[in-house]
């Protein structure tokens, strides 16, 4: 039977401020993505998801980021590999702590913001990530896009690297999204996201844009969390899957 | 042979600024009381720190404090006895990981500044930090002045509590240390110093201001590392012990 | 013919999170208080919600709090009196400029949450506040509770202290409010909160909740923000005083 | 008479961590760089910086940078210009709070770290810088690098730009710094500098590193005040150029 992940961005509230659907995510994914702190997270709000997730038998995965509160890791900060390295060794044993204390473990680590866009190509701050989970626990494998340095890092020191697809993005022909500032970047047509999920699914095929043909091994898709519409694309990808035959589960 | 430990605040540098000489420190002690980025340390301080510890064979415990950088966790926060716990947590976890990362682990807990002198008494306070270890480890002993109600609490929920004298600080005859706003409540003669250091730990006993005896089962002794002059202290300290015959070594 | 002041809280948005409905605030207020960036409120929500108020044509003042982020400046933090005035200078100083840069000036200051229930009685931090206006400009005012010793203070010193009551509040019959953690302390029910706060401006009169009389000086009403139905009162109560003839005008 | 302007870096200290000896530089300098909090000074560290600086009779500037207190603004960080703008305003008006407690008023801004250096050559970054000045108050220099953007906006704009140069840093033959990677990249022989900024002063001109002469109309000598030996520099410059028959006086 075929299997694919569907992880998604929860814990992302901070003290007084609340954001995202997360009990609605937690319905729809086999993989959270917990912020830690660094860009969005209070220890508080990392508990409650962590304790949340198990009780959804969701899988956490530790959501790093720059050090970016106000600007909820969305700006790339030039940091040296080594502070960037030890930042996110910081954020993982962090999130794990709450992990453990609701049962379960970090599984999984996935760059945020910025830094997911930098460690695509960004030599130095690929290694940090790397260097961080091998440090850590060379078990936990790391997501992200299609030929994304990170993922090459990580194999060559023989970690895990999983490619991920995006639900709710527009290709280009050579693999890479389409910008947000360009039009159609974004799909927002829920019968276009299914039937190109399952697609995905099945076939390991995305179709571009211009209609290339784009060969993904995915492990996971995913979907975004902060907005209601996000929300119900999330319940709609996993229904679709499933009535595809298709079983939702981690990639751990 | 009588043995006892020694017991030092490290790491309580913050990126650009640095503060206290750990390595002379480390040469002093058994038990290094690591900051984890609350009220100092940034996470590659953490990481040298570690390092540190483990190449001097220093046992590593954490550190906890409020969360207040700019007042360095000398200020009493009033938040909530939960948020209080999954603050504690989250800087356990931190700071294991990279404990981890240099070979050892977090092998006890140490409140800091401000929530020190809470725990002595505010119960909802002293309850949180006895909960965040025992959701995390509760093989893991707390560190409080003798009678601390955090040290009755983790005992009454089957922890260890480690009781601790201050080696450059006077008492009442109560057994609570003279207030720094009072006259000679900062000691300063080393031999001073370290006669009741060895009485201490050969009879378990200190005289306060008073003259009076004041029986304290303490298995840590605390010496700061912020100033040369506690550095001399801490050095001396543990040179007379030793040519007492006591060795000084962790009370994990 | 009588006039009245309503003050809202806003600008409590944070980078990513979002807070409150400013716009629909700025409809009912004549002043509105605004965070300064230690307890909510990044530059850029302070750039926008200054211009904001000039084009609503409401008066600015200063929110201002304790550093403390994670907690919404909800907490009680044991600063030192200098710490909190220069603390607090740092804030109207920074919200002025913005205030500057559209048009207008900071016109008075409101202690925020931990802060504005410490002076009520907590004489070091209250003159604290005191001290830190008087540093600015002299000529603002402060705004607390009835009898708050920040009041007396600022009065003693040459200040103006403004006394506001509360739209959505239970009074005792001490004058002082009923706890939110007793029944009944929130009122929600428009009609008795606009009666009530027509008599206060008319006759200077709040009904407690045994029924006693409470003679109060108020200039401004205080209406929460950051829920739908808060909005819902604010508007409510702004239209029952003018449809009363009281109108709706700054204090300053 | 021949005058030039010396300028340092002051207040850089935070909480309990106390960086250089501003007491000294303030006996050497005409304009105090005065950090704003965002890369260094807390509330109460500028509070007094600008006490000192005033009874120095010291020039006061706000030291701006971008937010990042860990890495002491030495990061670049991609925030879109709008952000950039608003944090600057909130440092100015912050300091100028303080400027206006102690006697006298921020009377120009310098970009700190690597916003420095990113206004050199990012044309979004200069504007922001520029921006800022301009909607707190058009009268504020600027101070940057001989040939930056941020100086050809300030004057394409109507402020005032003003270059400076640096006391211990060797140039190359177009004009720019050797950068610090390479040899020689810090000049420390008292002699050749002080030899240096009197060639400056008096003719406008600075010996490359190859021997080129290149002509700099700089307004202002920039030493650095963070280490013992910079102090020494300091004092020395000034000595040497007055005894030159230069007076070193503020550029406002």
């Amino acid at each position: 039977m075929t299997a694919i992940d569907i992880n998604s961005d929860v814990g992302e509230s901070f003290g007084r401020w609340h954001l995202g659907d997360d009990a609605a995510i937690f319905e729809s994914v086999s993989s959270a993505n917990v912020a830690c702190g660094f860009h969005a997270g209070d220890p508080s709000t990392l508990a409650q998801t962590c304790r949340d997730a198990v009780a959804a038998g969701v899988t956490i995965g530790a959501h790093v980021s720059y050090r970016d509160l106000a600007g909820f890791g969305r700006r790339f900060v030039d940091c040296t590999a080594s502070e960037l390295a030890d930042d996110i060794l910081y954020q993982i044993g962090a999130l794990d702590a709450f992990a453990r204390a609701a049962g379960a473990r970090v599984r999984y680590v996935k760059p945020h913001g910025a830094l997911y866009n930098a460690v695509v190509a960004h030599e130095a701050h690929a290694q940090a990530v790397v260097d961080a989970i091998q440090a850590y626990d060379d078990s936990l494998p790391v997501l992200g896009l299609p030929g994304a340095v990170v993922l090459k890092k990580a194999e060559s020191q023989g970690l895990r690297g999983i490619v991920e697809a995006f639900a709710d993005r527009a290709y280009n022909a050579d693999g890479t999204l389409v910008s947000r500032r360009e039009k159609d970047a974004v799909l927002e047509d829920n019968d276009t996201i299914t039937a190109n999920m399952i697609r995905l699914a099945k076939a390991g095929v995305l179709i571009a844009r211009d209609g290339t043909e784009i060969h993904v091994d995915a492990a996971s898709i995913c979907v975004h969390g902060d907005n209601p519409h996000a929300v119900a694309t999330a319940a709609a990808v996993r229904r679709a899957l499933e009535d595809a035959g298709i079983e939702i589960r981690s990639f751990v």
